[in-house]
């Protein structure tokens, strides 16, 4: 559950929610947005949590793959439903990851 | 709940955990990391939201202050005991936020 990512570099998009009550396919395409996401060019990962705040970090080999899914229409049309219906507030951080370390059993 | 960051560059530090089963301490001294983190100089915030899957971002003003963060007495003894008692596994990623958007609400 800890994405085994290579050695970096590589980027991280940080995506920090908070939600609103609407649970209206909220579930169904997420699960799906996470599959998709799986197939892109240069996917390396994905990690999640949700109290009140949702923290989601995905991996990805270079901004180029980011910009990618970014544009991906199914992917385009689940964030303005996003926008519209299931997120009261959310902020998303494009980042570089210069360095990481840890241990290695997952 | 949304870390209200300044415009980039600034640093994220990606922290991304399983627990053990070991309670002991583990939230009286997380809650004292966060306060102390607050008080450090070049900290901007800190999202954290944990399931099975725990990940905590914090935000720094540059590589600087998570140094001396890193070197502070109190959290390398609560990342000691946490390597030993807290967590089965984990990983800290370092990462340089290049953009970032989203809604201005909290």
């Amino acid at each position: 559950m800890i994405a085994k990512t290579p050695k970096p570099p590589y980027y991280a998009v940080i995506f920090s929610s908070l939600r609103t009550e609407n649970e209206s396919d909220y579930h169904e395409i997420g699960a799906l947005m996470v599959e998709l996401a799986k197939k892109q060019q240069g996917f390396l990962g994905i990690e999640s949590a949700r109290n009140d705040l949702g923290v989601t970090v995905s991996y990805w080999s270079d901004l180029e793959a980011i910009k990618s899914w970014k544009n991906n229409t199914e992917h385009r049309l689940a964030r303005e439903r996003g926008r519209k219906e299931w997120y009261r507030s959310f902020k998303v951080r494009i980042a570089k990851v210069e360095r990481d370390y840890g241990t290695e059993i997952n």
